[in-house]
């Protein structure tokens, strides 16, 4: 029997639908019952025949019940002991992790940039611009490679700041540095390349992402001035990522000759070298070294750059410079895929280089972030001497400390909390563990005030040597 | 000989530094030639000591020198035959392709929408607002997974409008539903799956994403009710992408007998289902069936959801809600990743659906583009009678017409086009081309307003009977 409720504000016809797919699903109307006529229905119930048909017409389309004409409506086959039952979501205790205020006093975290410095005032005017005059482009989908006129300001950007030469036709803008070398990867994938040669120690997260993409590392050593030629020539892979700029993490600095040694083994190798120049605007005492990619255009060297450290992590707009080996494939390849990055943010940032806004700021925060990084590399000499090995000065956003005691990277770490200070491991940057000295730490000082960084240097002596 | 211009603005250090890294790279200064001594040459240039060794320093900080203690510095032995001329970037003659004014009078573009209709101005509204309140968030990476709150938020309006009944645990949220199809074949890939049941004819743009990502695609046919299960079982792939709510590019909704045949078959060969529900808000005549994943939840059902079609499409925001099978994988594989989606969206969409405004802007839209696509249909009646098919009624944002004359896809559409209308192919969503009938596109009609669909239908009248 079904009911009627007139108090609801539920629909009649709906009430009777919900009820009837209830006694199907639960079996208690099996298949091939014959269900009776609307207007006998509509008699029992003292509603319009015209309801009941709207329920039998919605339960037929989506097929609780078949039809034969001129008959009537049957009760489907439906193989329903698979329907669970509509279980209660358990109420998740979830730590809301991004909310939880900052539990150490002085957290020397990389990546995190100095809002005071971020010019979200002008970003904020050139996106409501955007909002006004970009209508067309916002409700809608646009190429994967990006808008053709943000392209042009990062050719000329590459090209005033890292000497990379290309064509806006070689650049693809990406929602991420990871995203981008998922992206390589499905290239090198269509040419049968299966392994990189990956700087070890080596930037963990980038590691990460050519095994999820099923690629074999191949783990190569890193001197002083960036990664060991031999050994890659040796290891017989065809395809390397280095961090040329500021190594990760070790922070060497790639010296023109050993460029030169990389791009005469990938010319001979027929190899492709991925330059991810993550953050090279940060130099300090020193003038940047030109792009792998600006030195020689016909290597074949896929270039990437971002806006994180530049601009704001937060954006999440890196890009690609696709050496002309790619370009093809590239286009074949992704043709059909819209974008990853949101077209008001990809306007806005045109706009911002467009008008300068980007040289003005790029240029104030090379100031803010050496005095952040001399203050840090001065407390750390005047509180421990000899008893650190400092690494990476001079350029980025981090450096690396060698601590000579008994103390392990966790102890290191875990003493340094005990008192509020938070350093980061470097272990997770090592695929051959057993290579790594265990005893170095990392620290970002981007988003510490200079009396922060002295103070958290004082409670990290504290910390380690009493 | 080196030269000094003291008329440039360029400091004289680095005039020095360029002229010898000139002749270095350019083999007029050969490897292990002694350079002169800064004393030396401050004297020959008239100007300080200290600007030659600043240039020196540069020079051997960059690798081009080599120092002996006490002697002096040296030219490095550089292999600089791989130097290419500094060429001049070839003035392209890009197509601003973005920025066309669109050449078609009616253009039934499929995912454009109707700018009238988005929430713009609370949507800047809320944006600004977070701005001022999220400050630590916007200069920070953010976690792969999205933030928590904006999760709950997607947890609530899935199971409201779809019966999707998961933890905010089980979602992720990513820079479109091809950048999500590319996570899930990293994680079916650990698992060993390498091949994808596709409906044939299916959306085209996912069924590259497969490809690209190394995937076999397994053609299997599609029924007036959603994909052949008979022939998937066949196919011997544990593995399916559906589109059930309105299959693309068919428009066919998959019966609740289907759907549960399917997740019998899943249940039965330990296989996934990817289920993208990519524009489940729009049904027009009929209320929507569940979700795959809502029907059973212990399935192995991977969701997909997008925004793109019910607030915005350059937004670039879709989320996955992960089966529990895949859950551990895609923890340990996604840990370290930073989302792809722009912090200052999460936190705006988040605001966004909490405050009641996503579930008000859906009432709204649903009538708009039901008025529409009524109009659509009505049009294409009235025009052509029974020369053409109409396919894919009463859901999403598009039909497919197949027209009964000699016309084959291709001349459709450019006679269509020779009188300013835009219609689509379907070709594209074929695997097995030689099994499409050849006379059908597919037409969009959510970006154009009444006066001009029943215009564009007159058109394309006149463009394929005359």
């Amino acid at each position: 029997m079904l009911f009627i409720d007139t108090k609801t504000e539920c629909p009649i016809y709906e009430q009777i639908y919900r009820q009837i797919r209830d006694k199907i699903m639960s079996s208690e109307w099996k298949s091939n019952m014959k269900l009776p006529s609307s207007r006998q229905l509509a008699s029992e119930l003292q509603i319009s025949r015209n309801t009941i048909e709207q329920a039998y017409q919605q339960l037929y389309a989506e097929g609780y019940l078949f039809s034969k004409p001129r008959i009537g409506y049957y009760v489907e086959k439906l193989n329903n002991t698979l329907i669970s039952p509509h279980f209660a979501i358990p109420t998740s205790e979830i730590i809301a992790q991004d909310t939880i205020k900052d539990q150490y006093r002085y957290n020397f975290r990389y990546g995190k940039l100095d809002y005071r410095y971020v010019p979200f005032k002008i970003w904020k005017n050139l996106m409501m611009q955007c909002f006004g005059e970009e209508m067309d482009g916002l409700v809608s989908y646009s190429g994967h490679q990006g808008d053709v006129r943000l392209r042009e300001q990062i050719t000329k950007y590459a090209a005033e700041y890292r000497g990379v030469k290309c064509d806006p036709e070689q650049i693809v803008v990406g929602a991420g540095t990871l995203y981008c070398l998922g992206l390589l990867c499905n290239l090198l994938r269509k040419q049968a390349t299966r392994s990189i040669g990956f700087e070890d120690p080596g930037y963990g997260k980038a590691r990460t992402a050519f095994k999820n993409a099923g690629f074999k590392i191949c783990p190569i050593n890193v001197d002083k001035d960036g990664i060991n030629i031999k050994e890659l020539d040796a290891s017989g892979t065809t395809a390397v990522y280095v961090t040329p700029s500021h190594q990760f993490p070790t922070g060497a600095i790639m010296s023109i000759s050993k460029r030169l040694q990389l791009l005469e083994w990938a010319n001979r190798k027929q190899a492709i070298i991925i330059e991810d120049d993550y953050s090279c605007h940060f130099r300090y005492n020193v003038r940047p070294i030109p792009s792998l990619q600006g030195i020689n255009q016909t290597a074949n060297v896929a270039y990437l750059g971002n806006f994180s450290k530049s601009l704001l992590p937060s954006l999440r707009l890196s890009f690609i410079v696709l050496p002309l080996s790619l370009l093809d494939s590239y286009k074949t390849i992704y043709q059909k895929y819209n974008t990853t990055v949101p077209y008001l943010f990809q306007r806005t940032l045109e706009r911002f280089m467009r008008d300068g806004y980007l040289d003005r700021h790029l240029r104030r925060v090379l100031q803010v972030y050496k005095k952040k990084h001399d203050c840090l590399v001065q407390s750390l000499n005047r509180e421990f001497g000899d008893k650190i090995k400092i690494n990476g000065r001079n350029a980025g956003l981090f450096i690396t400390v060698k601590v000579n005691s008994k103390l392990l990277e966790t102890q290191l770490i875990n003493r340094a909390a005990e008192l509020g200070v938070r350093v980061y491991p470097v272990s997770d940057h090592w695929e051959r563990l057993e290579q790594y000295d265990g005893k170095t730490v990392l620290l970002g000082y981007s988003s510490l005030d200079l009396d922060e960084i002295e103070q958290g240097v004082q409670l990290l002596r504290r910390a380690w040597f009493g």
